[in-house]
């Protein structure tokens, strides 16, 4: 582990976007999703647009390696993994219809290219797909069960994804909400998802409920970490901080981490500026370059890391007594990947 | 049956909806969906107020009846039949989001009154409700293989309603098209989830294979009688006719079949009439005055009927082997109401 805690982010996320497993769900990707020349088959092509080519893949590789950590064989719950994808890219055909972005992974968003009804179609029906992937994993020999179970918890997540984007949306405007509020909503938003990925990698191996129980709570954590930085990262990555790829955050009046944090350490010159710029609900290069400023001068960029460091300590205890294995280490691995990643 | 058939379909309606089925799902509706003074719950607001008044519930209903035409307990599966009418709500919320729809059963439309972010988060909520709803069947003892079933139909309905919803933004417009494509597009918009609650219901209730296939027919045949006969309502009832309850299916352009049949049988100058109408995205009275001739003289609305009618005759051969009871008497009751409703 101590190998990984050295290594480069992007080389960390290298190795891993040309692992074994990585390559498995490519491959199922392109081979579910082919390029059709029939365009009567409108859905699919949407469905195509929107998955390939692929993002990182984060939440499929971690259902994968949580069952290959409790002794599962990857390609038996590869359906399922492609399902879980399924759903993280519903998530984020919905997200931009709602926060009105037109750019996703560096191409026009899908409600961009297709219209907002078909891309509210075309998210609901991932949806019922990746509902339907789980179920395919009784052709590999996965007890129903298991599959009941797994599908509960997909149900469950689902549900809980949703309470946290109602959530955050009745937080924008207002710094002055409790962190654990933030904390909660990111819980819901992003952790709830990372811990079922997790949690159904180990169910659908056949894990014993106790280490169902660690991986579903080390995906938690991790997702919360996962998130934490991402709202980081929205303020502190160059092209930000120099106005050249302006965040989305300021505009839409997210209520973040380092948001909180800045206005519970502010004094009121501060925080007076931090509520405007938050419900300018623009953000130009001097407005963000402003922002900046303000979570430098507060110590906001200094505690949010901390917070990130301690959502990562309690995923990584959680794999502490788990057997060692090459699976093991790639799960440690993204705990060091999450906390230091700069994009 | 005869008895059936002579009945008013308002008083049909009016027995179906107090019968002892209804009153199951109303009840067990208000328990789990109550009235609350959290407002921070505000998810669970949505749902209420999408689900509660609920409507004629035809759909969970007809699952019920379903699993009681099989022997089944209708107790057993009451969170499975709750689940189908979540998913019903759902396509209802976001159908109103895509058709800008602003009334829906009498009230102000989910978009228009908790605005287009959350309706969708809502009724993204609402369809994996119905996931987790079918799991609950395990408590009261419908094993893990049915619901594993059932899940899996659940899900491949889901996706052939919203592969129905872009083939059907994709026909606007052209009324000449083949009648049987418009088919194909109501069979999976409409057909698919009636074909699911008939076979879902019958799955959980334990029915051999060829009863659920049965089942499934009957419901897909329903369902698509059912869907004609509304398509041919938004031109014929009183309301609309007179131009005081304008039907937006002229305003959205579709080419439903009274449409269809018309273009087919349509001289040169009532051609030209009909795609002048569907393509002008508006209706007020006199243009509905209008159509509605256009489609009376042509004979639209004398052929459409026998379609309807054939749907329903293909819907009540598939009762025909089941052993009679009162559950198969309801299902045939519905055949006859779903054939002369008014509304």
């Amino acid at each position: 582990m101590t190998a990984i805690a050295r290594t480069d982010p992007r080389d960390f996320l290298k190795d891993l976007t040309s692992s074994r497993a990585a390559r498995l769900l490519r491959d199922a990707l392109d081979r579910r999703w082919p390029a059709t020349t029939d365009t009567a088959d409108r859905l699919s092509t949407i469905h195509r647009y929107a998955l390939l080519p692929a993002g990182k893949l984060i939440r499929p590789i971690l259902m994968l390696e949580s069952a290959a950590a409790v002794g599962g064989r990857p390609e038996d719950i590869l359906p399922a993994a492609l399902g879980l994808e399924y759903l993280h890219v519903a998530t984020l055909v919905h997200d931009d219809i709602i926060d009105a972005d037109e750019m996703r992974r560096g191409r026009p968003a899908v409600p961009l290219v297709y219209g907002l009804p078909d891309a509210i179609v075309a998210g609901d029906a991932l949806i019922f797909t990746a509902f339907e992937s789980i179920t395919e994993c009784r052709a590999t020999g996965v007890s129903d069960s298991a599959i009941g179970t797994a599908i509960a918890v997909l149900a469950r997540a689902g549900t809980d994804l949703c309470r946290g984007q109602v959530l955050e949306a009745q937080l924008v405007g207002d710094p002055g909400i409790d962190v654990d509020i933030y904390l909660e909503m990111i819980r819901l938003k992003t952790g709830a998802l990372f811990r079922a990925v997790c949690e159904i990698g180990a169910i659908l191996a056949g894990a014993e409920p106790a280490h169902c129980q660690q991986l579903a709570s080390y995906g938690e954590h991790l997702g919360v970490a996962f998130q934490i930085r991402d709202d980081l990262l929205a303020y502190t990555t160059p092209a930000v901080v120099a106005g050249k790829s302006p965040t989305n955050d300021l505009a839409n009046g997210r209520t973040t981490l380092p948001v909180l944090l800045a206005y519970q350490a502010g004094n009121r010159a501060q925080r007076r500026r931090l509520v405007e710029a938050l419900n300018h609900r623009t953000a130009d290069a001097d407005a963000l370059k402003d922002f900046h400023r303000l979570l430098e001068e507060t110590g906001a960029l200094e505690r949010a890391p901390e917070h990130v460091a301690e959502h990562i300590r309690r995923a990584r205890n959680q794999l502490s007594t788990l057997e060692s294995s090459p699976s093991v280490a790639v799960l440690a691995g993204i705990t060091h990947w999450a906390t230091a990643r700069q994009w």
